[in-house]
């Protein structure tokens, strides 16, 4: 029998799944900014996000609770795939020469591969207990479309996708598994709403964009009181439901008799990063434990460590209220990055006002550098990366080859937050030689600049 | 906290990972029949073997022993995904409205998404230990390879893989992943054998055939010897080696507190059908408990089900030894299913026998029956089932039926041996109402039956 030291992983029993999902609003030493109405320029209450979202989750996006318990059908449903398993990453640590002890999460064990289905989950069960009869959303790559249209599925909601053109395009695979699961599909811009038929008479050949498609969605949803929207990441309750991913990993690391110097997620909107960070961060702003966050993002669509920290859109068609965050500017089209969920224009405002207050660093990694390094992940540990989930093993590893120079026997932990199988075609263009790692596009970011809204709050 | 009797899922600890594989040969009651030299229609024996395969594989082959250990090394890197879950399917219980209870082994939780790299492993391992330096194999829709290519990764072997034409051309993302972890593809015919130049010389236009690029693959291995071959099915060592998925599930039902009334698997080669049934039919050989197995072919490739039990090559290109099996004969190309895994003109020579013994039972079901089922199960579930699996899920369902019209409380386990995310084309065309059922190739058969081996041992 191996002895506790050979462990590769460690597994939570089902039993001792966490039951209440952690909210960092609760520890912050200072409150996020408020969200404001772009027509008044005051910050919005709960009724006014009433028409999008059912009123458990805006009562969860504005709660001061530190514990919020995950309601018993969305736990049954979490036993499908939770707790995740929690790796010690030896054959890596081995083929690095590194002293550093490497974990990771990971979150491809899903049914759809990836994180997204701990929020798509929780977001059906509450539209299903107040009458929603259709749920809205976006996506891009369709990683959360697909964890949608799973969700839906379980709770018996109708679920419509507004899937970014050129990826309704690139990824039948995605869309096809949307479709098996009893999604409609469009896409975006589409027919179906005003904001698509206006982009589409300007533009006809347009590829759409995340921010398109979510003007889409909201839009149907604020017009018909049966329909409500649905978010994939940004927003804070979006962060909470993905709380577990690290209360789950700080009972982990108690089984591994260890605690991390270092947590690592990639971030695009912030879900998955604030799933792993925020229980940690939490623990340390609790006075429980030192740790240094870490949250990466690519070098192409830099809007932590090139942004500029603002009140901004979340979507193209300028229908979303402003939230403050860190943004490149939501007319801002990113380099068509194969990483697709970490190509939006903004931030969560949660994390970008931890990274104001000092809790987290972020740091980018350009393309190229970043296959190079999960490819070889991969061949020592098995797993492929999802393109926006190899961001965060390629920083892991440069941490790691960092304490092979100096020696440091650093506990790192990072969240491998899916599985790549549905987006090989990155690792292709790769070996072929085709991967760009784009230039800065620091000329579009500052012409998107100058277009923020001029708020101030 | 949730009762026992609500668990989802039920998974061994690490430390209870079986030590030791199971081998039918030491329970059956009667032996299989032996394999016979196509020139000298004589029984071979290990040193005929010898160009193709390391000798451990080899006397596994042959072997009586009903344990046999693994070596630490495997299990080290088995624990990257075992012990694999055993899932309760409560959500599709409710939606057939059966009273029999539903359970199944999930191994899409493998890197590569399948059950195949529980014997790729091995056979890397025993191959590495004698010194091979290159390793030849086929691979039709890519399970195989990929699990092949991320072994040899592991063990720092060179990996070549001939993937057959038709699926190197439409499958580019299995392909990408084998290259991903390091291995050369080339897809078959190829221009790299005698046997490929040949076929190509007559056939240029060929999508080429399992059988031929198994011809390729051996061709290569023996004629160097630092060169060996892998088979991802079929033989009595890939059988042991899967046995583990069976030894988990006794173990997991106990955790249940229950013992299966049914055991069904898919059979393409016989191997994850094998995995999960060998063990449950050794403890009823034993007198360990009755229960009914199942195995699950496609009916337009009905090895089992229409087949004749004979002698006959394992490849188009004749150069295996002849084993007595299930065969449709060597000569046949199956349509092309989506379930590439199941097209096979043969069965594993102990599946056929253990058939023959009356120990286990065989049924075909068509595809479009199967991938309506399938998708029913997803949207229960959320798993997607490969298109091989996805029959075995088929027969669990429909015998789940049966029970809500007899109101029998029966307790069916199925292999739910890998996920469909490289396939999802299958369910693309299933829902687009492109999917045949085909004509049961009758002819065809026939024809291929008139040139099998006129072999009587």
């Amino acid at each position: 029998m191996p002895s506790d030291e050979e462990q590769t992983k460690y597994i939570l029993p089902e039993d001792q799944m966490p039951t209440h999902w952690y909210n960092i609003a609760a520890d912050l030493p200072t409150p996020a900014p408020p969200v404001i109405h772009p027509g008044t320029g005051q910050p919005i209450g709960p009724p006014d996000l009433a028409p999008l979202f059912p009123m458990a989750l805006i009562m969860q996006e504005v709660s001061q609770d530190r514990e919020i318990e995950i309601p018993e059908a969305v736990r049954e449903v979490y036993k499908q795939w939770r707790p995740c398993p929690l790796f010690r990453a030896r054959r890596l640590e081995k083929a690095l020469g590194t002293p550093a002890k490497i974990y990771y999460k990971y979150e491809g064990t899903s049914p759809v591969g990836s994180h997204k289905p701990n929020t798509a989950v929780a977001q059906a069960y509450y539209n299903k207990i107040e009458g929603t009869k259709v749920i809205t959303t976006e996506t891009g790559a369709g990683q959360w479309g697909s964890s949608m249209a799973m969700a839906c599925a379980f709770f018996d909601i109708a679920c419509r996708v507004f899937m970014v053109r050129i990826s309704f395009d690139q990824k039948p695979y995605r869309k096809g598994l949307m479709q098996a699961f009893g999604a409609e599909i469009y896409a975006s811009p589409s027919e179906e709403t005003n904001f698509g038929r206006q982009v589409l008479g300007e533009t006809p050949d347009t590829p759409g964009s995340l921010g398109m498609a979510i003007s889409e969605a909201v839009e149907q949803a604020a017009t018909d009181p049966d329909t409500k929207y649905c978010l994939g990441s940004v927003l804070n309750h979006v962060m909470t439901h993905q709380s577990i991913i690290g209360l789950e990993c700080i009972e982990q690391m108690k089984m591994a008799g260890d605690y991390p110097d270092i947590v690592i997620g990639c971030a695009g909107g912030g879900s998955n990063f604030a799933g792993i960070a925020f229980p940690f961060i939490g623990k340390m702003l609790r006075g429980e434990g030192d740790v240094r966050v870490i949250a990466v993002e690519p070098a192409a669509c830099p809007s932590m460590t090139r942004g500029t920290y603002a009140f901004d859109f979340g979507d193209t068609g300028m229908m979303t209220p402003l939230t403050k965050m860190h943004t490149l500017g939501s007319s801002f089209i990113p380099p068509p990055l194969h990483a697709g969920g970490l190509r939006y224009h903004g931030m969560s405002p949660m994390v970008s006002h931890l990274l104001e207050l000092g809790c987290i660093e972020a740091t980018s990694i350009p393309q190229v550098d970043t296959f190079e390094l999960a490819q070889q992940f991969t061949r020592a540990e098995g797993i492929l990366p999802a393109p926006e989930t190899a961001h965060a093993v390629a920083i892991a590893m440069t941490e790691a080859m960092e304490c092979a120079r100096t020696g440091e026997e650093k506990t790192i932990l990072f969240n491998l937050s899916g599985h790549g199988h549905f987006d090989v075609q990155a690792y292709i263009d790769f070996n072929g030689g085709k991967l760009s790692n784009y230039e800065y596009p620091g000329e579009l970011i500052e012409a998107a600049q100058r277009k923020l809204p001029p708020v101030d709050a």
